[in-house]
């Protein structure tokens, strides 16, 4: 299948840098490596990490697979926005610290290879598209869980930008107008309600407010301690308050995910980032919310799933958004 | 610039059915008419009403412009939805009470040309794209304010239809996921703060809990008669009481479309229906909120305007949309 050219795809986020080396016509993912970002260190320390894992991606994958050093055709990079996908500028990423950030050609150059730049959630729904749970499916839209929601849109196989590559910023739609405060300064943002810090905050609350539960023995009273994994290690360990949680944290999720199936009416809904590892007591109450508040029409031809590319998929997005700005539609 | 060619654009609304014809390449609407739609009396009398409408305007058309008999190519559709554009059919249309109707197919034979059936909003937005204040911005929604709140959505000079032709509800779209009830059995949609009826519903809730207003000695009392046009009424009254009901329409709004705007990211967002009479008594605080609520990199692309076509615009665009469907792009 492989004509024997391959693109680096890199996938920088607030926490991890995941790089890999992805075959032109896709498979799997060769060189794979994933640190932390480290992003406290600045910015000249963030490029020269990605540019020496970028590096070491490649000498892997061509002793792994033999590959020729001119089979590289260049980088994709995955990054949060909001971002410049013609200048390959990052405008600015409070993750990370950046402003007016010209990433693309700081790595580019320091390889020397071509490269493309796109925001990370658009990349990964791509990857979700072209490898995993989207394969087939010409119209999906990306929900990516972490620190933050971002969200990414994908119409006929490929990624849909906006005016301005804002499109899919789904974590600060309102679901309730005068509802939490979200770090964005607003309110009711679907970010303050299921992002990491939010399920966690929103689990301290209830305890602050008596409900019995193991969460707290679990990080010996430092509530400030609790994280979203520590809330999904209490279910694990049957914890009915925790659970609650979670249908909650679902049922938020799933009243944004209708606001995204009456508009954007898709034919799948990728959800992808650790909360997703709750499976079905994540799934079930969202379908079920969803189906409360979307169109008929609408929720019953669009499935709703978890990432099929786990860590990988970043990857797979950034070296397919590469390929499709270079060498045109798959 | 046209050659003679024409389209009949037909707008069929809950309340409303306007007609008229207009130029292959666009201008002057000819023949246009518009009268009560009176559902009520069943589907078949509807039907009737179109057609007789159809035949009245292309007569009218014919004596005003001198078009040949030959010239019409077609008839544009838009019909409230959910329906399917393929077979031509309204799926479900409670405010006229249709199921399953075959709408495309009994005007087309009854008439004697081809038709095209799609949403009448979309139909909307795709007139404010071709004639109206959405003349060369590629990427733009359209939002309509009336007994329901409907919307369109145009990507590169298209409409876009989603998976199963349900894409631009925006109407129920969730902004207060735990607020006030709406028709469709949810709560907190959109709909359910900022459609004509429920305008009047907020008006009347503050009255009840003793805002004093000028409204309820418009209506002598009977508060079940005060309706959005009442509200408008008191307004250019100065009634300070009806002031704070548009101000806070023009907040739900606000949310509403900043949602529309971090999803989409479109170049103009086009508001009509009877309510945007207020002009910027809603237009200010409603581009207030959406700063507020939206990424700036996305709303300062956005305009948000009104719409320059008034009740044409259905016509214009459902007209717009047969030569879509039948003769390729614009």
């Amino acid at each position: 299948m492989s004509d024997g050219r391959h693109i680096v795809g890199v996938d920088l986020g607030g926490t991890t840098v995941n790089v890999g080396v992805v075959p032109f016509d896709g498979g799997p993912v060769l060189g794979m490596r994933s640190v932390p970002t480290e992003a406290d260190k600045g910015p000249k320390f963030v490029v020269d990490r990605i540019v020496n894992l970028i590096r070491d991606a490649m000498r892997d994958a061509q002793k792994e697979a033999g590959i020729a050093e001119d089979a590289f055709v260049g980088i994709g990079l995955g990054s949060p926005g909001p971002l410049d996908r013609r200048t390959g500028t990052v405008i600015d990423t409070p993750n990370l610290g950046w402003r007016n950030f010209p990433l693309r050609d700081l790595i580019s150059n320091a390889v020397g290879l071509e490269a493309e730049l796109d925001n990370d959630a658009n990349a990964a729904t791509l990857g979700e598209w072209w490898q995993g749970a989207g394969q087939g499916v010409s119209t999906l839209v990306g929900v990516t869980l972490g620190t933050g929601i971002g969200g990414g849109i994908v119409l006929d196989g490929k990624v849909f930008h906006g005016i301005s590559d804002v499109a899919g910023e789904v974590g600060h739609m309102t679901i309730d107008s005068t509802g939490r405060r979200c770090k964005c300064g607003n309110y009711g943002c679907l970010e303050a309600y299921a992002s990491g810090p939010a399920i966690a905050a929103r689990a301290v609350e209830g305890l602050q407010s008596g409900e019995p539960s193991l969460l707290p023995s679990m990080v010996r009273g430092e509530l400030a301690r609790i994280t979203a994994e520590t809330v999904y290690e209490a279910i694990v360990a049957g914890d009915d308050y925790a659970k609650e949680v979670m249908r909650d944290t679902a049922k938020f999720l799933g009243t944004g995910i209708a606001n995204l199936i009456n508009i954007l009416n898709p034919g799948m809904v990728v959800i992808s980032g650790g909360v997703t590892r709750a499976g079905d007591r994540l799934l079930e109450p969202l379908k079920a919310e969803v189906r409360r508040r979307a169109f008929s029409h609408a929720s019953e031809n669009c499935q709703i799933v978890t990432s099929s590319l786990g860590s990988m998929v970043g990857v797979i997005g950034a070296a397919c958004m590469f390929r499709q700005e270079r060498f045109g539609d798959l």
